[in-house]
């Protein structure tokens, strides 16, 4: 079934200990395009500038991403720098041009409207309500956030916990979210806030999922699952990782006959997969060269690295 | 089969958030011991002073731990001050009197002697050697050590690591010894230095197995193994966990008849059940109530929180 992802289109510039790179394709809904791409249909809404050209739109349809929803305005499109010269764990923003992401306003094709998944990346709260309010009929919402929004837009983004099945958000996200230091303890309090589910994402120590009794049409609360990352000997750029867990774990979600315990857990591994891949080239390099056979290939790595039998 | 281990039998002074202990039962063999004698006979090598009476032996006493090789000198223990009040996640050292440990000459019972596993805790890498020597015809030696060690006594450290199958530390000291910050760059520095195997513990992110084709009898050279963590909604108390991981890790182990990539990766999931029995109460008090069907059932909700199936 397709999904539909709101966000940033952008270009980043990147330093890390492997090189640099200058005004490469980037944005949260591109990285979550492409990795969501080799399991189901994805359509964009997003707004880019002058800059953005055939070049980089031919990076997203050679995916069969569809990018009708990406609106075209005169100017020059999202620019973040960032550098991991410090650590790879954590960026440090360099600079943030807005730039036609500053007035921001979503809007949603007619050939959009039978989505049936709808993934709303990290923007302001405001333009998450707007989209889900625009998407009624949608079967599954997956979210994301970030300190900022936390921290400065709570009531906001409130509303928008409300109306998610599935919060995506990193452990300094959810331990500041729910002002708590404790992981069990913050994923009780957000999981009252809203979401049905919270994903908890631990960078190079995987993820884990929180349940609640509204997470699955059975109504049982179920433990938490923990979906390991592949330890890597490189990390080459670790931008877009998250966002590629996101479209890794919603696009094998989207792809599947039901949300079941079982494809919920399957997910969160392709989410791991997708991420462990994004961060072995700069941008979107490695998404744009993947084959889904090696996706499956690593899929059998991770379930080796971390079952029993 | 039986598992020596030598190292510290002392006590601690704990404070940590939900509330503190003066003077109970701690140190690094103590932990290991207990958690490792619900699966294998242990024998405990230790020293400590007066203020170790028939109580706190008795602890050990009712896991059936062989105590012969503990040594009363007069004087006192080991005596540990540390505080959890910053962070559960490492503890502030407020005190540390070496006592009777200071002069600690590790001396073994000849009934120790037919021991064929042995775990050489965090002590002075020079007395590890030592009682290592003492022990030629152990099937498999199990080590650890810390940050002081590895700044101060690096050549000593070393002939010990060349003598080990298994290491077993953590993320801080594996990066440490090994001068590089990528966990797997790290990891095969430290296989180069003699262990056979290196466990890395990541607290509440669980542990990894690096493997080297020494690992194992078939030569092959094998993908890392992660071994999950639970999330635990209440710590009180990490001390010992670490410790407690080891005695399940190496406990089991030394219970299977022989020591396969199997049996390595559920040996790992039992030390992390271990580990989280350990911090449910202060000090020992968890694993001395701790029965065997508590362990199994908790081995089964590690497999929960981590396998697709």
């Amino acid at each position: 079934m397709a999904i539909l992802v709101v966000g940033s289109v952008a270009f980043d510039s990147i330093q890390t200990p492997h090189g640099k790179r200058e005004k490469c394709l980037g944005g949260a809904a591109t990285h979550f395009a492409l990795a969501a791409s080799f399991f189901s249909p994805v359509r964009v809404i997003a707004v880019v500038g002058e800059d953005f050209t055939g070049t980089e739109e031919s990076v997203l349809k050679q995916r069969a991403v569809d990018t009708q929803g990406i609106e075209h305005l005169p100017g020059k499109s999202f620019h973040w720098s960032g550098s991991y010269l410090r650590t790879l764990n954590e960026a440090d923003t360099l600079n943030t041009e807005l730039n036609v992401f500053e007035s921001f306003e979503p809007k949603i094709p007619s050939s959009y409207g039978d989505s049936e998944f709808l993934f709303l990346a990290n923007i302001d709260p405001a333009l998450q309500s707007k989209v889900r309010a625009a998407m009624p009929k949608v079967k599954m919402v997956c979210g994301d956030t970030m300190n900022f929004w936390i921290s400065g837009q709570r009531d906001k983004l409130a509303a928008v916990l409300r109306e998610l099945d599935v919060l995506l958000i990193n452990d300094g996200e959810a331990k500041m979210l729910a002002n708590d230091q404790n992981l069990v303890g913050a994923a009780d309090k957000i999981l009252k806030m809203g979401p049905k589910t919270l994903i908890v994402k631990h960078g190079e120590f995987g993820a884990t999922a929180f349940f609640s009794e509204r997470s699955f049409a059975d109504g049982k609360k179920r433990v938490p699952f923990r979906a390991p990352a592949l330890p890597l000997a490189e990390v080459i750029d670790p931008t877009g990782a998250g966002d590629s867990f996101a479209g890794g774990f919603f696009g094998y979600l989207a792809a599947q006959p039901e949300v079941t315990p079982a494809a919920f857990r399957a997910a969160m591994f392709y989410g791991g997969v997708m991420g462990s891949f994004c961060v072995e080239r700069f941008g979107t390099e490695r998404a744009q060269s993947l084959t889904r056979e090696e996706i499956d290939q690593r899929f059998a790595l991770f379930k080796e690295i971390s079952h029993l039998e």
